[in-house]
């Protein structure tokens, strides 16, 4: 491996370590088990899942490191390589109070023997309730995360989010958003043009390594307050309805759009660790419609996408 | 509408009425509820459905009939045609116990005004729990309503429904299968070509709406069946949990793979019609996996296919 890339994957080890810890602690009841898992064709990864916590109903904060042959759809003459290195953390988080929300972060890096190299990830939220001051706080404090990068990160990296975490035949987000973003690389690195047409969204002046790493260390920050604020709130029945009705939503987006769980899926990855972002329990009720001036209209409302800073 | 569009359309209406009749007589408790839509470009449907009863803990029968402007996938010089018409009845029912099995069917019938038209549909029987007898007697009535019509029929749709109904991450079937088809016309139909490359399957020598109608007429008196052989078993929170967690592979199916809820959210069709065969509840628990020499585990061993008849 190369220094770069050593200190990368040590990195993201080291970022799933601490997360995990910090977490449990946040928890107090459960910690975090361990699969260890290979990739036939080349490397493997370290999941970590918890279960049936005081404050989590159920997490998974994995890790992996693939390697291999660089898969065809990636192959091209003028780009001659034939070796790829992937790593990265994912982390989905259902908690057990429906206001507490559901979070999603990924930091991940791919490589190939030509030198090309790219950053991709996020972080992006789902309350069941949408709290406008919590998405407000949350959206500040990733505006920060990517300011003392590049300072034209969050509006792009915002949008884009909204755009991806969007349930077309619900005519819904996901959540609140976050930010989004994939093929990030250096302005100046020696092979600049961006893939897929994200020309626009994937350069930097700055050095998007150190933007990942801010981006994974204001995980725990972030989600630690938005717990904080609200695992002891007291909730009815009808808060625990909606809540497991809402994650019937987030089940819709990762089955129906999500592009990770999709490529995993279809590339024989390891089940079990793609599979994790599922809740524990979801529900589905035939034609549901929050009623007239209620909280949950309210949510339902602020799903249509809003600007938070 | 031609006599024969006519025809077909007050059949599956008729059929949506007896279905949901029967299916409230079995329940005992509940009856179904309906909602009129239509559809802006033309047509529109009925859907039916039954929630909290005291045998099926969420049901739909939908019956639709939507016409207009061919879209453009089956358009073609050689074809020439410009409007369409299609209808059917399709059902998903979710029990309340964990011993009576999830069913679906759909029957549906195409048009266009080049005079081509095919008939499509199946029914397929999702356990939690594999009884070997009702399997059994489920494949034999299916055989039985095939035979009756063409013998070539039963083996070319029972292995047609194997292969749909196939959870391919997973490595396992959604149920115990049953009968599917696609595509089916005369023998002797002015355009006999069949679409899709699956002219090996969609030609019969006898009459294709007939057939249709043995497979229609064959639901209530095998799930009738199925019901009344299970619905009053004891069960305990194993078996709840496991038909919970086995309701997850139905979502992930429906969600991952499933053609007809793919196109619906992709034509922008009724979206609570279509997700209507979501179940009321699923969970989902990582890594699960089923004790050794248990009934979840031999569920599990059978859903890797086999021949019932």
């Amino acid at each position: 491996m190369s220094t770069k890339l050593t200190e990368i994957v040590d990195y993201f080890k080291d970022l799933q370590n601490d997360i995990c810890k910090s977490l449990e602690v946040l928890d107090g009841k459960k910690n975090f088990r361990e699969d260890l898992w290979d990739r036939p064709e080349g490397g493997g990864g370290r999941s970590r899942i918890i279960e049936n916590g005081d404050v989590f109903e159920k997490g998974g904060v994995n890790f992996s490191h693939v390697h291999g042959k660089l898969p065809e759809v990636l192959k091209s003459a003028e780009r001659n390589a034939e070796h790829f290195d992937a790593t990265g953390v994912s982390i989905v988080i259902h908690p057990n109070n429906p206001f507490v929300p559901i979070i999603h972060m990924n930091v991940r890096y791919f490589q190939m023997d030509n030198g090309e190299y790219w950053f991709g990830g996020g972080i992006d939220l789902s309350p069941a309730y949408v709290i406008e001051e919590d998405a407000q706080f949350f959206h500040e404090r990733l505006k920060a995360a990517c300011d003392k990068n590049d300072e034209s990160f969050y509006p792009k990296f915002k949008k884009w989010c909204d755009e991806y975490f969007y349930i077309k035949h619900r005519n819904e987000m996901r959540g609140v958003g976050g930010i989004f973003f994939d093929h990030l690389k250096s302005a100046n690195s020696e092979r600049g043009r961006s893939e897929y047409g994200r020309s626009e969204y994937g350069r930097s002046e700055h050095n998007p390594w150190k933007f990942v790493q801010s981006v994974a260390e204001s995980f725990v920050p972030i989600y630690a307050e938005l717990v904080n604020r609200n695992k002891d709130k007291s909730f009815t029945e009808t808060n625990r309805d909606w809540q497991l009705y809402r994650r019937g939503r987030y089940v819709e987006f990762n089955l129906v759009y999500d592009r990770g769980t999709h490529f995993g899926l279809k590339t024989n990855g390891r089940i079990e660790s793609i599979l994790m972002s599922l809740p524990p329990q979801a529900n589905w009720v035939y034609d549901h419609k929050p009623e007239q001036g209620s909280a949950e209209e309210k949510t339902v409302e602020l799903l249509q996408g809003r600007d938070w800073v």
